[in-house]
Protein backbone atom coordinates (compact mmCIF):
# COMPACT_ATOMS: atom_id res chain seq x y z
CA UNK A 1 0.00 0.00 0.00
CA UNK A 2 2.72 2.02 0.72
CA UNK A 3 6.50 2.29 0.56
CA UNK A 4 7.82 4.39 3.09
CA UNK A 5 6.13 5.83 5.56
CA UNK A 6 7.60 8.46 8.09
CA UNK A 7 5.97 8.03 11.79
CA UNK A 8 6.16 11.30 13.27
CA UNK A 9 5.71 10.57 16.78
CA UNK A 10 5.88 6.55 18.96
CA UNK A 11 3.33 6.77 21.72
CA UNK A 12 0.36 4.39 22.06
CA UNK A 13 -1.03 5.61 18.77
CA UNK A 14 1.98 6.05 16.57
CA UNK A 15 3.17 2.56 17.81
CA UNK A 16 -0.41 0.58 17.74
CA UNK A 17 -0.76 2.05 14.02
CA UNK A 18 3.36 0.95 13.23
CA UNK A 19 2.49 -2.50 14.28
CA UNK A 20 -0.75 -2.52 12.47
CA UNK A 21 0.72 -1.56 9.63
CA UNK A 22 3.56 -4.10 9.91
CA UNK A 23 1.38 -7.05 10.88
CA UNK A 24 -1.47 -6.12 7.75
CA UNK A 25 2.17 -5.51 5.21
CA UNK A 26 0.44 -1.75 4.32
CA UNK A 27 3.77 -0.45 4.02
CA UNK A 28 7.54 -1.82 3.54
CA UNK A 29 9.37 0.59 5.51
CA UNK A 30 8.32 2.67 8.59
CA UNK A 31 11.16 5.30 9.92
CA UNK A 32 10.44 6.86 13.24
CA UNK A 33 10.68 10.05 14.65
CA UNK A 34 10.60 11.26 18.39
CA UNK A 35 11.84 13.50 20.66
CA UNK A 36 12.43 11.32 23.23
CA UNK A 37 15.30 9.83 22.62
CA UNK A 38 14.13 7.07 25.22
CA UNK A 39 10.83 6.26 23.59
CA UNK A 40 12.84 6.14 19.74
CA UNK A 41 15.10 3.77 21.30
CA UNK A 42 12.23 1.76 23.07
CA UNK A 43 10.50 1.50 19.29
CA UNK A 44 13.30 0.10 17.82
CA UNK A 45 13.96 -2.56 20.79
CA UNK A 46 10.61 -3.46 20.48
CA UNK A 47 10.72 -3.50 16.44
CA UNK A 48 8.02 -1.12 15.93
CA UNK A 49 10.10 0.88 13.35
CA UNK A 50 12.64 -0.65 10.90
CA UNK A 51 14.82 3.42 11.81
CA UNK A 52 14.82 6.19 13.82
CA UNK A 53 15.39 9.62 12.06
CA UNK A 54 17.45 12.47 14.00
CA UNK A 55 14.94 14.58 12.65
CA UNK A 56 11.23 15.15 11.38
CA UNK A 57 13.14 16.87 8.40
CA UNK A 58 15.12 13.63 8.00
CA UNK A 59 12.54 11.00 8.67
CA UNK A 60 10.14 11.94 5.74
CA UNK A 61 13.11 12.49 3.33
CA UNK A 62 11.56 9.48 0.53
CA UNK A 63 8.29 8.81 2.27
CA UNK A 64 5.01 8.71 0.64
CA UNK A 65 2.86 9.11 3.87
CA UNK A 66 3.68 11.27 6.81
CA UNK A 67 1.56 10.07 10.20
CA UNK A 68 1.92 12.80 12.57
CA UNK A 69 1.10 11.46 15.76
CA UNK A 70 2.81 13.61 18.43
CA UNK A 71 0.65 15.70 20.96
CA UNK A 72 -1.31 18.32 19.00
CA UNK A 73 0.55 21.49 20.20
CA UNK A 74 3.51 19.30 19.31
CA UNK A 75 2.35 19.53 15.67
CA UNK A 76 2.82 22.85 14.47
CA UNK A 77 6.43 23.01 14.68
CA UNK A 78 7.27 19.10 13.60
CA UNK A 79 5.09 20.81 10.42
CA UNK A 80 7.36 23.47 9.54
CA UNK A 81 10.68 21.56 10.05
CA UNK A 82 9.09 18.91 7.55
CA UNK A 83 7.12 19.86 4.86
CA UNK A 84 10.04 21.18 2.58
CA UNK A 85 11.31 17.50 3.11
CA UNK A 86 8.45 15.79 1.89
CA UNK A 87 8.23 14.85 -1.93
CA UNK A 88 5.64 16.52 -3.98
CA UNK A 89 3.36 13.82 -4.13
CA UNK A 90 3.98 12.34 -0.05
CA UNK A 91 0.89 12.26 1.74
CA UNK A 92 0.38 14.08 5.05
CA UNK A 93 -2.30 12.60 7.93
CA UNK A 94 -2.67 12.61 11.59
CA UNK A 95 -4.48 11.00 14.44
CA UNK A 96 -5.40 14.42 16.50
CA UNK A 97 -8.01 14.40 18.48
CA UNK A 98 -8.98 17.44 17.48
CA UNK A 99 -9.01 18.49 13.51
CA UNK A 100 -10.08 22.25 12.79
CA UNK A 101 -6.77 23.68 14.34
CA UNK A 102 -4.80 21.27 12.28
CA UNK A 103 -6.59 22.06 9.10
CA UNK A 104 -5.68 25.81 9.48
CA UNK A 105 -1.96 25.79 11.02
CA UNK A 106 -1.41 23.66 7.62
CA UNK A 107 -3.21 26.21 5.52
CA UNK A 108 -1.05 28.90 7.05
CA UNK A 109 2.53 27.06 7.46
CA UNK A 110 2.35 25.11 4.63
CA UNK A 111 -0.08 25.51 2.12
CA UNK A 112 1.60 23.75 -0.38
CA UNK A 113 0.37 20.56 1.54
CA UNK A 114 -3.48 21.52 1.78
CA UNK A 115 -4.22 19.06 -1.66
CA UNK A 116 -2.22 16.00 0.24
CA UNK A 117 -3.31 16.78 3.80
CA UNK A 118 -6.14 13.92 5.15
CA UNK A 119 -7.09 14.69 9.00
CA UNK A 120 -8.02 11.64 10.63
CA UNK A 121 -8.84 10.76 14.23
CA UNK A 122 -9.02 6.99 15.05
CA UNK A 123 -11.38 6.65 18.11
CA UNK A 124 -9.71 4.27 19.95
CA UNK A 125 -7.43 4.97 23.36
CA UNK A 126 -6.49 3.26 26.12
CA UNK A 127 -5.46 5.22 29.44
CA UNK A 128 -1.77 3.74 29.12
CA UNK A 129 0.53 6.06 27.34
CA UNK A 130 3.09 5.43 25.11
CA UNK A 131 4.81 2.80 22.95
CA UNK A 132 5.28 0.32 25.72
CA UNK A 133 1.72 0.33 25.64
CA UNK A 134 1.07 -0.23 22.22
CA UNK A 135 -0.46 -3.05 20.21
CA UNK A 136 -1.65 -3.69 16.79
CA UNK A 137 -4.95 -4.74 17.75
CA UNK A 138 -5.98 -1.26 19.72
CA UNK A 139 -8.12 -0.48 16.21
CA UNK A 140 -10.25 -3.25 15.40
CA UNK A 141 -14.09 -2.64 15.22
CA UNK A 142 -13.73 0.92 16.14
CA UNK A 143 -14.13 3.91 14.47
CA UNK A 144 -12.08 6.46 12.61
CA UNK A 145 -13.58 9.57 11.45
CA UNK A 146 -11.74 11.66 8.78
CA UNK A 147 -12.39 15.49 8.19
CA UNK A 148 -11.32 16.31 4.54
CA UNK A 149 -11.80 19.85 3.26
CA UNK A 150 -12.64 20.22 -0.08
CA UNK A 151 -9.20 21.07 -1.03
CA UNK A 152 -7.65 17.69 -0.47
CA UNK A 153 -7.11 15.42 -3.52
CA UNK A 154 -9.86 11.96 -3.39
CA UNK A 155 -6.88 9.99 -4.06
CA UNK A 156 -4.97 10.85 -0.76
CA UNK A 157 -8.11 10.42 0.99
CA UNK A 158 -8.97 6.77 -0.32
CA UNK A 159 -5.45 5.99 0.70
CA UNK A 160 -5.71 6.63 4.26
CA UNK A 161 -9.06 5.35 4.30
CA UNK A 162 -7.58 1.89 2.93
CA UNK A 163 -5.03 2.05 5.56
CA UNK A 164 -7.20 2.43 8.42
CA UNK A 165 -10.01 0.10 7.09
CA UNK A 166 -7.09 -2.62 6.77
CA UNK A 167 -5.83 -2.22 10.74
CA UNK A 168 -9.53 -3.04 11.31
CA UNK A 169 -11.48 0.25 11.76
CA UNK A 170 -15.22 1.57 10.25
CA UNK A 171 -13.75 4.83 8.40
CA UNK A 172 -16.67 7.38 8.60
CA UNK A 173 -15.98 11.02 6.82
CA UNK A 174 -17.70 14.46 8.56
CA UNK A 175 -16.67 18.22 8.08
CA UNK A 176 -14.07 18.96 10.52
CA UNK A 177 -16.31 21.73 12.43
CA UNK A 178 -18.79 19.06 12.99
CA UNK A 179 -15.92 16.28 14.12
CA UNK A 180 -14.71 18.87 17.09
CA UNK A 181 -18.38 19.38 18.49
CA UNK A 182 -19.53 16.36 18.62
CA UNK A 183 -16.37 14.97 20.48
CA UNK A 184 -16.19 17.76 23.08
CA UNK A 185 -19.42 16.32 24.20
CA UNK A 186 -18.71 12.80 23.81
CA UNK A 187 -14.82 12.26 24.46
CA UNK A 188 -13.04 15.65 26.01
CA UNK A 189 -16.04 16.42 28.03
CA UNK A 190 -16.17 13.09 30.13
CA UNK A 191 -12.35 13.71 30.48
CA UNK A 192 -12.79 16.75 31.72
CA UNK A 193 -15.65 15.61 34.25
CA UNK A 194 -13.38 12.77 35.48
CA UNK A 195 -10.10 14.96 36.14
CA UNK A 196 -12.71 17.18 37.91
CA UNK A 197 -13.68 14.38 40.39
CA UNK A 198 -10.29 12.90 41.23
CA UNK A 199 -8.74 16.32 41.37
CA UNK A 200 -12.19 16.98 44.32
CA UNK A 201 -11.65 13.75 46.02
CA UNK A 202 -7.84 14.42 45.83
CA UNK A 203 -8.38 17.43 47.62
CA UNK A 204 -10.48 17.23 50.32
CA UNK A 205 -8.77 16.85 53.63
CA UNK A 206 -9.27 12.65 54.31
CA UNK A 207 -8.49 12.00 50.84
CA UNK A 208 -6.77 8.73 51.27
CA UNK A 209 -9.83 7.19 53.27
CA UNK A 210 -12.26 8.59 50.54
CA UNK A 211 -9.56 6.37 47.85
CA UNK A 212 -9.59 3.66 49.69
CA UNK A 213 -13.15 3.55 50.03
CA UNK A 214 -14.25 4.07 46.58
CA UNK A 215 -15.51 1.06 45.20
CA UNK A 216 -14.46 -0.63 41.81
CA UNK A 217 -17.19 1.46 40.37
CA UNK A 218 -14.95 4.70 40.67
CA UNK A 219 -12.05 3.23 39.25
CA UNK A 220 -13.73 2.66 36.55
CA UNK A 221 -15.73 5.59 36.31
CA UNK A 222 -12.19 7.53 36.74
CA UNK A 223 -10.51 5.42 34.08
CA UNK A 224 -10.42 7.61 31.48
CA UNK A 225 -8.92 10.53 34.70
CA UNK A 226 -5.26 8.56 34.11
CA UNK A 227 -4.73 9.75 30.21
CA UNK A 228 -2.12 11.59 29.85
CA UNK A 229 -1.82 14.68 30.77
CA UNK A 230 -0.29 16.22 27.78
CA UNK A 231 -2.37 14.66 25.11
CA UNK A 232 -5.53 15.97 27.03
CA UNK A 233 -4.00 19.39 27.79
CA UNK A 234 -3.64 19.89 24.17
CA UNK A 235 -7.14 18.90 23.23
CA UNK A 236 -8.22 21.58 25.84
CA UNK A 237 -5.58 24.41 24.24
CA UNK A 238 -7.07 23.44 20.39
CA UNK A 239 -10.49 22.39 20.65
CA UNK A 240 -11.62 25.35 23.38
CA UNK A 241 -14.94 26.88 22.36
CA UNK A 242 -16.39 23.80 21.70
CA UNK A 243 -15.07 22.40 24.97
CA UNK A 244 -16.47 25.56 27.01
CA UNK A 245 -19.95 25.11 25.53
CA UNK A 246 -19.99 22.05 26.21
CA UNK A 247 -18.88 22.56 29.58
CA UNK A 248 -21.54 24.89 30.13
CA UNK A 249 -24.50 22.68 28.79
CA UNK A 250 -23.24 20.23 31.45
CA UNK A 251 -22.64 22.66 34.05
CA UNK A 252 -26.82 23.81 33.86
CA UNK A 253 -28.04 19.98 33.76
CA UNK A 254 -26.05 19.26 37.03
CA UNK A 255 -26.84 22.37 38.52
CA UNK A 256 -30.64 21.38 37.61
CA UNK A 257 -30.32 18.16 39.23
CA UNK A 258 -28.47 20.12 42.48
CA UNK A 259 -31.13 22.58 42.55
CA UNK A 260 -33.74 19.75 42.63
CA UNK A 261 -31.77 17.59 45.23
CA UNK A 262 -31.96 20.67 47.33
CA UNK A 263 -35.93 20.97 47.28
CA UNK A 264 -36.06 17.24 47.72
CA UNK A 265 -37.87 16.85 44.64
CA UNK A 266 -38.26 13.36 44.03
CA UNK A 267 -40.04 12.76 40.92
CA UNK A 268 -37.99 15.00 39.32
CA UNK A 269 -34.55 12.98 40.73
CA UNK A 270 -36.09 9.68 39.66
CA UNK A 271 -37.20 11.06 35.87
CA UNK A 272 -33.90 13.00 35.70
CA UNK A 273 -31.92 9.14 36.73
CA UNK A 274 -34.79 7.00 34.74
CA UNK A 275 -34.21 9.38 31.57
CA UNK A 276 -30.53 8.55 31.67
CA UNK A 277 -30.57 5.09 31.98
CA UNK A 278 -32.72 4.70 29.14
CA UNK A 279 -30.87 7.01 26.95
CA UNK A 280 -27.91 5.39 28.23
CA UNK A 281 -29.05 1.70 27.65
CA UNK A 282 -30.72 3.08 24.24
CA UNK A 283 -26.95 4.46 22.87
CA UNK A 284 -25.69 0.99 23.88
CA UNK A 285 -28.19 -1.28 22.10
CA UNK A 286 -28.20 1.02 18.77
CA UNK A 287 -23.63 0.84 18.59
CA UNK A 288 -22.09 -1.07 16.25
CA UNK A 289 -19.33 -1.83 18.99
CA UNK A 290 -18.53 -0.89 22.37
CA UNK B 1 -25.24 -19.04 61.67
CA UNK B 2 -29.44 -18.04 61.84
CA UNK B 3 -32.47 -20.05 62.27
CA UNK B 4 -34.54 -17.98 60.39
CA UNK B 5 -33.95 -15.19 58.19
CA UNK B 6 -36.47 -12.29 56.86
CA UNK B 7 -35.89 -10.71 53.98
CA UNK B 8 -37.66 -7.49 52.93
CA UNK B 9 -36.64 -6.59 49.36
CA UNK B 10 -35.78 -9.16 47.40
CA UNK B 11 -33.49 -6.88 44.37
CA UNK B 12 -30.37 -7.53 43.25
CA UNK B 13 -28.42 -7.00 47.08
CA UNK B 14 -31.00 -8.61 48.76
CA UNK B 15 -31.37 -12.09 46.32
CA UNK B 16 -27.25 -11.87 46.04
CA UNK B 17 -27.11 -11.80 49.84
CA UNK B 18 -30.36 -14.72 50.10
CA UNK B 19 -28.04 -16.90 47.24
CA UNK B 20 -25.07 -16.21 49.86
CA UNK B 21 -26.56 -17.01 52.84
CA UNK B 22 -27.39 -20.52 51.25
CA UNK B 23 -24.12 -21.36 49.56
CA UNK B 24 -22.58 -20.11 52.71
CA UNK B 25 -25.41 -21.92 54.93
CA UNK B 26 -25.56 -19.00 56.68
CA UNK B 27 -29.30 -19.67 57.70
CA UNK B 28 -31.60 -22.62 57.74
CA UNK B 29 -34.68 -20.88 56.27
CA UNK B 30 -35.60 -17.89 54.47
CA UNK B 31 -38.27 -15.86 54.49
CA UNK B 32 -38.96 -13.04 51.57
CA UNK B 33 -41.06 -10.41 51.29
CA UNK B 34 -41.67 -7.69 48.17
CA UNK B 35 -44.12 -5.16 47.20
CA UNK B 36 -43.30 -6.28 43.80
CA UNK B 37 -45.84 -9.79 43.43
CA UNK B 38 -43.14 -10.47 39.98
CA UNK B 39 -40.58 -10.45 41.87
CA UNK B 40 -41.55 -12.67 44.83
CA UNK B 41 -42.70 -14.91 42.07
CA UNK B 42 -38.84 -14.96 40.46
CA UNK B 43 -37.31 -15.15 43.91
CA UNK B 44 -38.95 -18.42 44.53
CA UNK B 45 -38.71 -19.18 41.08
CA UNK B 46 -34.96 -18.99 41.38
CA UNK B 47 -35.00 -20.82 44.46
CA UNK B 48 -33.24 -17.54 46.34
CA UNK B 49 -35.45 -17.63 49.14
CA UNK B 50 -37.64 -20.68 50.84
CA UNK B 51 -41.03 -19.16 50.79
CA UNK B 52 -42.74 -15.52 50.32
CA UNK B 53 -44.78 -14.17 52.67
CA UNK B 54 -47.76 -12.09 52.43
CA UNK B 55 -46.80 -8.95 54.50
CA UNK B 56 -43.75 -7.43 55.84
CA UNK B 57 -45.62 -8.46 59.30
CA UNK B 58 -45.79 -12.12 58.39
CA UNK B 59 -42.52 -12.47 57.28
CA UNK B 60 -40.85 -11.62 60.22
CA UNK B 61 -42.98 -13.88 62.43
CA UNK B 62 -40.69 -16.25 63.79
CA UNK B 63 -37.29 -15.42 62.66
CA UNK B 64 -34.08 -14.14 65.03
CA UNK B 65 -32.50 -11.60 61.58
CA UNK B 66 -34.70 -9.19 59.64
CA UNK B 67 -32.66 -7.73 56.70
CA UNK B 68 -34.17 -4.43 55.12
CA UNK B 69 -32.97 -4.55 51.50
CA UNK B 70 -35.47 -2.22 49.65
CA UNK B 71 -35.27 1.27 48.36
CA UNK B 72 -34.68 3.96 51.37
CA UNK B 73 -37.86 5.51 51.60
CA UNK B 74 -39.51 2.47 51.31
CA UNK B 75 -37.77 0.98 54.57
CA UNK B 76 -39.73 3.75 57.27
CA UNK B 77 -43.66 2.30 56.15
CA UNK B 78 -42.06 -1.42 56.69
CA UNK B 79 -40.93 -0.67 59.54
CA UNK B 80 -43.48 0.38 61.35
CA UNK B 81 -45.61 -2.88 59.36
CA UNK B 82 -43.18 -5.28 61.14
CA UNK B 83 -41.56 -4.20 64.05
CA UNK B 84 -44.52 -5.32 66.29
CA UNK B 85 -44.15 -8.73 64.79
CA UNK B 86 -40.73 -9.37 65.70
CA UNK B 87 -39.61 -11.29 68.10
CA UNK B 88 -37.38 -9.97 71.39
CA UNK B 89 -34.39 -10.80 70.41
CA UNK B 90 -34.83 -10.98 67.01
CA UNK B 91 -31.61 -8.43 65.00
CA UNK B 92 -32.95 -6.06 62.42
CA UNK B 93 -29.94 -4.99 59.85
CA UNK B 94 -30.16 -3.14 56.43
CA UNK B 95 -28.29 -2.64 53.00
CA UNK B 96 -29.04 0.78 52.14
CA UNK B 97 -26.20 3.32 50.90
CA UNK B 98 -26.82 6.30 53.62
CA UNK B 99 -26.69 5.31 57.04
CA UNK B 100 -27.84 8.01 59.05
CA UNK B 101 -31.46 8.94 57.96
CA UNK B 102 -32.52 5.30 58.72
CA UNK B 103 -31.46 4.95 62.64
CA UNK B 104 -33.24 8.59 63.21
CA UNK B 105 -36.34 6.73 62.13
CA UNK B 106 -35.70 3.46 63.92
CA UNK B 107 -35.15 5.43 67.13
CA UNK B 108 -38.22 8.11 66.14
CA UNK B 109 -40.68 4.41 64.77
CA UNK B 110 -39.46 1.62 66.84
CA UNK B 111 -37.30 2.99 69.77
CA UNK B 112 -37.38 -0.39 71.07
CA UNK B 113 -35.57 -1.87 68.30
CA UNK B 114 -32.75 0.49 68.66
CA UNK B 115 -30.70 -2.01 70.50
CA UNK B 116 -31.18 -4.56 68.11
CA UNK B 117 -30.44 -2.43 64.97
CA UNK B 118 -26.98 -3.01 63.21
CA UNK B 119 -26.67 -0.49 60.32
CA UNK B 120 -24.72 -1.98 56.94
CA UNK B 121 -23.85 -0.81 54.03
CA UNK B 122 -21.94 -3.37 51.78
CA UNK B 123 -20.58 -1.54 49.23
CA UNK B 124 -20.91 -4.08 46.51
CA UNK B 125 -23.20 -3.53 43.17
CA UNK B 126 -23.61 -3.52 39.47
CA UNK B 127 -25.50 -1.21 37.27
CA UNK B 128 -27.98 -4.35 36.91
CA UNK B 129 -31.04 -4.37 39.66
CA UNK B 130 -33.65 -7.36 40.49
CA UNK B 131 -33.55 -10.35 41.79
CA UNK B 132 -32.57 -12.07 38.27
CA UNK B 133 -29.48 -10.52 38.41
CA UNK B 134 -28.16 -11.14 41.58
CA UNK B 135 -25.55 -13.82 42.47
CA UNK B 136 -24.02 -15.09 45.63
CA UNK B 137 -20.43 -14.03 44.76
CA UNK B 138 -21.37 -10.18 44.69
CA UNK B 139 -20.29 -9.59 47.73
CA UNK B 140 -16.61 -11.34 47.77
CA UNK B 141 -14.01 -9.12 48.35
CA UNK B 142 -15.38 -6.15 48.85
CA UNK B 143 -16.17 -3.63 52.34
CA UNK B 144 -18.91 -3.90 54.05
CA UNK B 145 -19.30 -0.91 56.30
CA UNK B 146 -20.84 -1.37 59.65
CA UNK B 147 -22.38 2.15 61.66
CA UNK B 148 -23.36 0.96 64.88
CA UNK B 149 -24.69 3.58 67.27
CA UNK B 150 -23.51 3.42 71.11
CA UNK B 151 -26.40 1.68 71.96
CA UNK B 152 -26.56 -1.18 69.79
CA UNK B 153 -25.75 -4.58 71.54
CA UNK B 154 -22.33 -5.45 70.76
CA UNK B 155 -23.37 -9.53 70.33
CA UNK B 156 -26.41 -8.54 68.11
CA UNK B 157 -23.22 -6.41 65.73
CA UNK B 158 -21.32 -9.48 66.23
CA UNK B 159 -23.36 -11.28 64.56
CA UNK B 160 -23.96 -9.43 61.00
CA UNK B 161 -20.64 -8.77 60.99
CA UNK B 162 -19.97 -12.71 61.25
CA UNK B 163 -22.58 -13.12 58.72
CA UNK B 164 -20.81 -10.59 56.00
CA UNK B 165 -17.38 -11.89 56.59
CA UNK B 166 -19.11 -15.14 55.63
CA UNK B 167 -19.96 -13.74 52.24
CA UNK B 168 -16.48 -12.46 51.38
CA UNK B 169 -16.66 -9.10 52.93
CA UNK B 170 -13.88 -7.08 54.88
CA UNK B 171 -15.66 -5.96 57.38
CA UNK B 172 -15.16 -1.92 58.54
CA UNK B 173 -16.81 -0.17 61.50
CA UNK B 174 -17.33 4.05 61.38
CA UNK B 175 -19.65 6.30 62.95
CA UNK B 176 -22.37 7.16 60.47
CA UNK B 177 -22.35 10.61 59.95
CA UNK B 178 -18.85 9.71 59.15
CA UNK B 179 -20.06 7.51 56.78
CA UNK B 180 -22.69 9.40 55.09
CA UNK B 181 -20.57 12.26 54.09
CA UNK B 182 -17.53 9.86 52.71
CA UNK B 183 -19.87 7.87 50.55
CA UNK B 184 -21.48 11.29 49.36
CA UNK B 185 -18.28 11.93 47.70
CA UNK B 186 -17.08 8.74 46.34
CA UNK B 187 -20.45 6.87 45.46
CA UNK B 188 -23.10 9.24 45.38
CA UNK B 189 -21.27 12.19 43.99
CA UNK B 190 -19.95 10.00 40.59
CA UNK B 191 -23.26 8.63 40.45
CA UNK B 192 -24.86 11.95 39.68
CA UNK B 193 -21.76 12.99 37.86
CA UNK B 194 -22.64 10.11 35.10
CA UNK B 195 -25.83 11.00 35.60
CA UNK B 196 -26.04 14.34 34.55
CA UNK B 197 -23.26 13.74 31.77
CA UNK B 198 -25.41 11.01 29.83
CA UNK B 199 -28.60 13.49 30.34
CA UNK B 200 -26.75 16.48 28.93
CA UNK B 201 -25.66 13.96 25.58
CA UNK B 202 -29.39 13.11 26.00
CA UNK B 203 -30.74 16.84 25.58
CA UNK B 204 -28.35 17.60 22.85
CA UNK B 205 -30.23 18.37 19.04
CA UNK B 206 -27.99 15.34 17.33
CA UNK B 207 -27.90 13.17 20.97
CA UNK B 208 -28.65 9.60 18.53
CA UNK B 209 -25.36 10.48 16.68
CA UNK B 210 -23.58 11.51 20.05
CA UNK B 211 -24.15 8.07 21.49
CA UNK B 212 -23.33 6.14 18.70
CA UNK B 213 -20.08 7.99 17.97
CA UNK B 214 -18.95 7.69 21.50
CA UNK B 215 -16.09 5.87 22.29
CA UNK B 216 -16.13 2.32 24.35
CA UNK B 217 -14.78 4.71 26.75
CA UNK B 218 -17.34 6.59 27.62
CA UNK B 219 -19.83 3.61 28.37
CA UNK B 220 -17.53 2.06 30.76
CA UNK B 221 -17.59 5.99 32.46
CA UNK B 222 -21.27 6.04 32.63
CA UNK B 223 -21.74 2.57 33.43
CA UNK B 224 -23.27 3.52 36.71
CA UNK B 225 -25.86 5.96 35.26
CA UNK B 226 -27.50 2.62 33.99
CA UNK B 227 -28.30 2.19 37.74
CA UNK B 228 -31.55 2.01 39.81
CA UNK B 229 -33.29 5.47 39.33
CA UNK B 230 -35.63 4.76 42.19
CA UNK B 231 -32.37 3.57 44.53
CA UNK B 232 -30.55 6.70 43.81
CA UNK B 233 -33.33 9.39 43.99
CA UNK B 234 -33.54 7.96 47.67
CA UNK B 235 -29.71 8.39 48.15
CA UNK B 236 -30.22 11.51 47.32
CA UNK B 237 -33.41 11.96 49.26
CA UNK B 238 -31.80 10.91 52.40
CA UNK B 239 -28.49 12.24 52.15
CA UNK B 240 -29.38 15.28 50.84
CA UNK B 241 -26.77 17.74 52.65
CA UNK B 242 -23.51 15.75 52.56
CA UNK B 243 -24.24 15.31 48.85
CA UNK B 244 -24.87 19.11 48.40
CA UNK B 245 -21.46 19.41 50.09
CA UNK B 246 -19.85 17.41 47.77
CA UNK B 247 -22.02 19.04 44.61
CA UNK B 248 -20.38 21.81 45.46
CA UNK B 249 -17.23 21.05 46.09
CA UNK B 250 -16.79 19.58 43.27
CA UNK B 251 -18.41 22.11 40.59
CA UNK B 252 -15.77 24.91 42.19
CA UNK B 253 -13.12 22.51 40.68
CA UNK B 254 -14.84 21.84 37.67
CA UNK B 255 -15.33 25.81 37.25
CA UNK B 256 -11.69 26.24 38.08
CA UNK B 257 -10.63 23.90 35.25
CA UNK B 258 -13.22 26.16 32.81
CA UNK B 259 -11.68 29.19 33.81
CA UNK B 260 -8.41 27.45 32.84
CA UNK B 261 -9.26 26.66 29.46
CA UNK B 262 -11.31 29.62 29.05
CA UNK B 263 -8.01 31.40 29.32
CA UNK B 264 -5.80 29.07 27.37
CA UNK B 265 -3.74 28.26 30.42
CA UNK B 266 -1.78 25.54 29.42
CA UNK B 267 0.20 24.88 32.26
CA UNK B 268 -2.49 24.53 34.86
CA UNK B 269 -4.66 22.39 32.78
CA UNK B 270 -1.78 19.98 32.64
CA UNK B 271 -1.12 20.26 36.32
CA UNK B 272 -4.59 19.63 37.06
CA UNK B 273 -5.16 16.32 34.71
CA UNK B 274 -1.18 15.04 36.20
CA UNK B 275 -2.53 15.29 39.73
CA UNK B 276 -5.53 13.69 39.02
CA UNK B 277 -3.57 10.77 37.40
CA UNK B 278 -1.05 10.58 40.18
CA UNK B 279 -3.90 10.62 42.99
CA UNK B 280 -5.84 7.98 40.63
CA UNK B 281 -3.02 5.57 40.81
CA UNK B 282 -2.05 6.20 44.01
CA UNK B 283 -5.53 5.16 45.45
CA UNK B 284 -5.54 2.33 42.83
CA UNK B 285 -2.31 0.92 44.51
CA UNK B 286 -3.09 1.39 47.90
CA UNK B 287 -6.76 -0.54 47.72
CA UNK B 288 -7.47 -3.96 49.05
CA UNK B 289 -9.43 -4.80 46.30
CA UNK B 290 -10.63 -2.96 43.14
Amino acid sequence: MFDHMALIGVGLIGGSLARAVRQYGLAKHITGFTNSIQSGRRALELGVVDDIANSAGEAVVGADIVVLATPMTAMRPLLVDLAPAMGSSCILTDVGSVKQSLIREVAEYCPELVSRFVPAHPIAGIEASGVDASFAELFRGKNVVLTPTPEVNPDCVDRVAGMWRETGMHVLKMPAAEHDKIFASTSHLPHLVAYSLVNYMAGEENSEQLFDLAAGGFYDFTRIASSDPVMWRDVCLTNREAILDSLAGYRQVLESLEEHISQSDGEEIESLFASSRRARDRGLTGKRQV
